[in-house]
């Protein structure tokens, strides 16, 4: 299975007053196993894309399906893979699990942008290549 | 126009590193619009969905689409409008605008579920005749 | 009075498993009260001070004290007034009020720092005239 | 050495404008290694407190020095102690290490309280007990 894995707890920061997770918080999460993802699984960290390369990954589109709630400590199995790798954009999904029950899945779309003319640029050839070892 | 609107401006706790409001900030705040709506356009706030009558709304499914970056002190118009309104569950559309550009967009899709049996409830028929007045 | 006033509803992103506001949140909340002040009372915004006088005014120290809970939908008045001016830093104190209730208090301390260098700088003349008004 | 230790990676989500730690998010960091403590080091985690024993620990008093700012991808070290046990209440040191440097240390106090009645009820000894292991 290709799918990068991150055990997140949920922690106190992220529950409602109903006791379950705060969708809102689900998308810092992810953002994290994104973050992940790039510094563990491509070998290309969120802090050299922003400084070194001068280049933000910004969101362009996502969908989110929230089919159980999560609650306090509960440690949820993040699965990310690559669903498709364009020209600058590349489409993510994530898979949230509890043991067999699937809590959440988002499908995100990123594009590399250069971050002085807000312009799109190609992902770079060494990131591309890392990635696809991440397809389904 | 049946859209509800709601103004808000964009925080030092809202903007990134790149200086542009981080995505999952907006899911903090389409959540105020949608509480500002139901307590003032629907008028039945959130405290009294969860402490009297038990009920709650939680997000099912989302997507977004994020056209144009926010900056810090931007303030952006967001109008709500219902697009469906099914027995449990309703459809909420959002755009989010600064003068002529529409910086982002949102369909969220919510369901009434009794807290303490975690299931579905149907709409209360007065909550269901003033969403109406906000169908497009 | 000179205090300088905002008043801030409780959000449901603001509200942990109890029911009241979880403290972290009042500290992103008092930091837009500090945003406000610094565009509507001083005149000055923080989008300036970053991006063209690139300035920034990092938290140095600060000492809370939670004296009553917050509830969903309450409106707390906060009330800013400045304690002390010195060279390049600036004491703030933050009081939040439920009516004749003090839920809160806080007494923060800033410093002018150039963005580049990271070194503090001395406080603008303008700035600090202004910030007079706000001394109790 | 009888501190509690965590290492806590600065994420994308931290980080404002100026490319640093915005303070706010240091006091959810610092509530995520009160969890871990009461979790793993003292064996009876925030979830057993609020939904079995109906107990909160909300914070009464907190105060915080920030003497270094901390970066994306910088891992720092929380230590926590235990400065003080008293009836109902109790005062924990941080302190956030990047190897040598000291970045940042709080000193909070919080108090054992029946969620119900909003009364403060004596620590429990077991609780009590545990704790003494790591005072300085």
């Amino acid at each position: 299975m290709p799918a990068f894995i991150d055990h997140v707890r949920i922690r106190f920061a992220h529950v409602d007053p109903a006791g379950i997770v705060f969708y809102a918080r689900y998308f810092e999460i992810i953002n994290m196993v994104l973050e992940d993802w790039f510094r563990d699984g491509i070998g290309h960290d969120f802090g050299i894309l922003n400084e070194r390369d001068r280049v933000g990954i910004p969101l362009l589109h996502i969908e989110a399906d929230f089919m159980r709630p999560s609650f306090l400590n509960d440690i949820v199995e993040f699965r990310l893979t690559v669903e498709k790798i364009g020209n600058s954009s590349f489409t993510i999904n994530y898979k949230g699990w509890l043991g067999e029950e699937l809590r959440l899945k988002m499908q995100a779309v990123h594009a590399f942008v250069e971050l002085t003319q807000k312009k799109s640029v190609p992902i770079p050839d060494i990131v591309r290549e890392r990635m696809k070892a991440f397809m389904a």
